[in-house]
């Protein structure tokens, strides 16, 4: 949980606002009732923090709601029982696969209104893989060392500012 | 603290290791009785984690050692109570001060064994800054965006692993 909120907040903060223009979506297996998918939309958060503690309360009460129909549990929070592959296809439309070994990311030709999607400590499932490579996505590096999730986000996110993407 | 947790396990940690040719400095202000300066020690920390509340307990201990004279309060963990400047000095020997609007990190030429300086999400007052550009630091911006401490180490590290510095 720890690991998903910093990469959340790697995803929506910069040093004193929020980037209004990101959607996060945060795909979790954990016990005792997954899949679940919690949908963070930058422009519409009211009380996301930098201290991952009082998220952690947010993304505990999206949690509470476990059906299949999407439902805001707080401003900006929303939340439903999902599969990776319906998560996948309510973001979207364009793909971007972050992974060791991908094309560097600074040759990259960022699609419109992409997706990157990356795992935390654990790769994607073979499964998870085929699904996002089946959705046309591009498969991207970062350099020559493996990272935490946040520390991948903040990465990319330095690169597309330089872009003005 | 949650802050300058995040930003040590930025320059800390990658995916699955710790980087242990690492040295972190943090230099603490706030009551009860400051100034601390605590020295991370990459090569000798034994039980620096991914969690940052794990490694709150360990700061919290380095913080009960208030002697000028530094002490080991973990292992590669070192404190002292320090001035600004004389945390400085026992880094070094070349500093690089991240600050908005510096010459762009992909253009520079990193002195060996540089110590970068920053600040959390307040600036260095005018007599820090001054100490800082005394010891002839390289003024270095990383992009268009205000970032928080964490991210903006993952960046300067993506920039010294791209080049195996």
């Amino acid at each position: 949980m720890d690991l998903l909120l910093s990469a959340a907040n790697s995803a929506l903060l910069t040093a004193h606002d929020l980037r209004r223009d990101v959607e996060v979506g945060l795909f979790l297996l954990g016990p005792p009732d997954p899949p679940r998918f919690i949908r963070l939309v930058g422009y519409q958060l009211r009380s996301w923090q930098p201290d991952v503690r009082s998220n952690a309360a947010l993304v505990r009460k999206a949690l509470e709601h476990a059906s299949r129909v999407e439902h805001e549990t707080s401003p900006g929070i929303f939340a439903s029982k999902a599969s990776f592959e319906e998560a996948l296809d309510r973001l979207g439309p364009s793909f971007v696969y972050l992974k060791e070994g991908g094309k560097d990311v600074r040759d990259l030709l960022v699609p419109a209104d992409a997706t990157f999607v990356l795992s935390d400590n654990q790769d994607l499932a073979p499964e998870e893989e085929r699904a996002v490579l089946r959705r046309d996505a591009l498969v991207v590096g970062l350099g020559p060392t493996s990272l935490h999730a946040d520390q991948a986000i903040s990465i990319v996110h330095n690169e597309l500012d330089r872009r003005h993407v």
